[in-house]
């Protein structure tokens, strides 16, 4: 283990979240709040231990291997997190630091869970700092690194460590260009998203305070799902609801298709087969539930209304975004059920969402189904391919070793969390809710309305822990927990 | 499709099914009930058809297929559960046929899981036919054809159709002595049980009817479930208990051994790390329910009664027998988590029981594993093993596969049966007991003293088609659905 290097790269991320922690700092000049000195002293703090962490750089730097990579991006997400959670506590505003660290590892993982009762009761400027991480964490930090910090060779690993889904296709020779790329396309699509809620504003279709719509935003876009107010999403006016609809789904595609569009390569883009099973996912779920909830009868007065906001839900359930404008955890079992699959399949890979993915999904149903083919004709060779290329045996082993790994941590967490005795749906849903990072799980309890405070400490401590397996996509953590990684090679 | 050589041993299988329907028939005359004469006319009606069929058999024989050796033995369970049912449903004991079929494909599939609100209600020699159906399922219907049966190269497909486990290691060179070895270990201990409970009686240990002795030792060696009182074992003294314990956890132990341990080969016994780790997991279990159950208090007046039950519930779990002397669908949430785990995990391969199996759970484990080294080194090569045997990557993909369709069946089941709106407890349980083949699920309503009567129709067909898939591991019963296998070739 190259410790020198990696607590030097430690460094570089204190100080990135030290340079961010001087934003809500406007916020709290604006509105004049109090707890302007509490942000400036952590950001100050981070600055300096950052600094001092970068003085022990090498100074011939040694590469990186592939366990120094998973290692560093395991470590700088706990490290943003129990920073980030500073302000709330000695501010007050979150008492309990297990809390905090709950409630800024839900931000940064884009999760969204939280253990507020009462959003509003919070100053701006930490509600701000809270949708921020969202934002921060959605491109994931150290992409952010690599776009504005000169680094070499190693940073295929730090990327490869950080981004989500079975394989990044290359899509430029650099690595660095790619996540600078990558970061303006999300730069784009955020304020473009903010452009529509202030036209709705300006046009009289709603109402919505340019504070809230920032918030909200960074919410979407990093499918986060933090709110700021008390009733979700439930008071905005039906066509803000529908512009987050429209963006939660957005930033769920794969982005290397806005790349592709960028590139005027409408091909490519269209037979993205990833891509065209997710929207044929989201359409089945909205038709199946919204048939469910019409027969059922009794949830909401018009069909359109029953439309919108099932499709609202669906959008926020399968990007994992997890924002709320109609309490989901109160319709029909067969409903929770689709809402349930929807949560563990997830968005697209290369996006800012969670869960599975949709990729993984499909190389899993081809895997079975070549498989049984194997077994009818013994002697057949079957080839496997996505998107016209082959499959590797590599992507499909290791696409296999996720989906065991996920079962297995997801059984052993429901285990941790039943103990806490609140019924199989709270614990098997606050666990898919938090190792996918979608935010509210599908009882009352933890519910779009409610919340995460009443858990126990070890059950809040398995949940934190499942944010981060969920969105490191399990192994930079599971190394990070394994023995052999800190043994001597 | 060779449709006359399948149409010909489905004869076969009439004649056998018509010939054990004559047990029953022996029971009736001993109490002199009237449903003799039905049960008479069901023999010799399966009989004459049977006889019919088998006229078909081509005089050239020729190979079958794996394809057509699948969808043999898939056609052959349908049509048994489909003539097993008719005496219940002509003697007017289950009115509806749709219910008479459930139970039956619960008796042959060795489920357990009953539509009976009290099986007291039923004639001795309905309740009889319906025991000797685990009896008969366990080891399988087609196992006792090949062992009574003259057939040729072809019983290889049918045997591995329904024999359960990734790999049946062959035992003996010939397949017929083989069957006939595992038919006569069965019978032994079958015996052997029945035996133990009749030492209880004859030394005042409890109090069992000879006709209790023969069901219940049915239900556990097929490790079925059925059970012929209406308070289950509720009422029967703790030594007969701990008899039925013993030997359900004995019928889940992989049958291979107990070959190895006749033959005296014990080194190969003893390093079976199915079996180990099959004792090493129900330990486990016991330790961790009885410290739930003794830590949240008021469940059982002592210590030794606690550990009595909950080792008899693990047992019937794990084995998928399905036996309730304690309603563990009161227990708290994280006892019924760890059950949860043990019926998806099931017993050995090669025994009796259903579920996953162990192996299967080994090997996934492990692959899991080797992926996530490869992930670290990536130039090295993993070579896995089991039982010092190296594991060919065929088994690894045909676990995988397994495991992914099982996963999808379970998902599709619960989605179906969601919509009868019990709630999400009662819709997963009850999909995992029937496509496990255990019986009870977790919840009250189709718990330990629960019943599935009250499901829908569709509900119903769904958890029978479950039950069918479990037995007989999914891929018969796939390739049966698939249009693919009806096409011309």
């Amino acid at each position: 283990m190259n410790y020198r290097m990696i607590l030097s790269l430690l460094g570089d991320v204190l100080l990135v979240i030290g340079a961010f922690l001087l934003l809500p700092c406007i916020v709290a000049v604006i509105y004049g709040e109090p707890e302007l000195w509490v942000l400036l002293a952590t950001a100050a703090g981070s600055g300096l231990l950052g600094g001092l962490f970068i003085l022990l750089r090498p100074k011939r730097r040694r590469e990186l291997h592939a366990r120094d990579g998973f290692v560093m991006v395991a470590l700088s997400w706990i490290l943003i997190s129990l920073v980030g959670a500073i302000p709330f506590t000695v501010s007050g505003a979150i008492p309990s630091y297990l809390d905090a660290v709950f409630e800024t590892m839900s931000g940064f993982t884009t999760t969204g869970a939280s253990i507020l009762r009462a959003v509003e009761d919070l100053p701006k400027c930490l509600l701000f700092w809270r949708s921020f991480t969202h934002w921060l964490g959605g491109m994931g930090v150290l992409v952010f690194m690599l776009a504005i910090v000169p680094l070499s060779g190693e940073s295929i690993y730090l990327l490869r460590a950080e981004s989500p889904g079975p394989s990044v296709s290359k899509m430029v020779p650099k690595m660095r260009t790619s996540a600078a790329i990558l970061y303006a396309i999300y730069c784009a699509m955020t304020l473009l998203q903010i452009l529509f809620y202030r036209l709705g504003v300006l046009f009289g279709w709603g109402e919505m305070t340019w504070f809230d719509s920032l918030c909200l935003a960074f919410g979407t876009a990093g499918t986060g799902g933090f709110s700021v107010r008390n009733s979700g999403l439930a008071d905005y006016s039906a066509y803000l609801q529908a512009v987050t609809t429209v963006f939660m789904v957005l930033f769920g595609v794969n982005f290397s298709v806005y790349f592709f569009l960028l590139r005027r390569r409408f091909r490519l883009a269209w037979h993205n087969s990833e891509v065209r099973w997710y929207f044929i996912i989201i359409f089945g779920a909205i038709v199946l539930i919204s048939a469910n909830l019409l027969l059922t009868g009794g949830f909401f007065p018009t069909v359109f209304q029953t439309i919108h906001h099932v499709a609202f839900s669906v959008g926020s359930v399968i990007t994992t975004t997890g924002f709320g404008t109609a309490d989901f955890a109160k319709w029909p079992e067969f409903s929770k059920t689709v809402l349930l699959i929807l949560m563990a399949i997830g968005a697209c890979a290369g996006s800012t969402g969670g869960g599975i993915k949709v990729s993984r999904v499909l190389i899993l149903a081809k895997t079975a189904r070549a498989e049984t083919r194997h077994l009818l004709h013994p002697h057949s060779v079957e080839v496997m391919t996505m998107d016209g290329k082959r499959v590797s045996s590599e992507v499909i082993r290791g696409t296999m070793a996720f989906f065991i790994c996920y079962a297995a941590i997801a059984v052993v967490s429901i285990l941790l969390v039943s103990l806490d005795n609140f019924g199989a749906e709270t614990s098997v849903t606050s666990v898919f809710a938090t190792l996918n990072n979608i935010g509210p799980g599908l009882s009352l309890e933890v519910g779009p309305f409610g919340s995460y405070a009443n858990f126990s400490a070890l059950s809040k401590v398995v949940l934190t822990l499942d944010m981060l397996l969920g969105r490191l996509e399990l192994f930079p953590v599971l190394l990070l927990l394994s023995p052999a990684t800190w043994r001597k090679h």
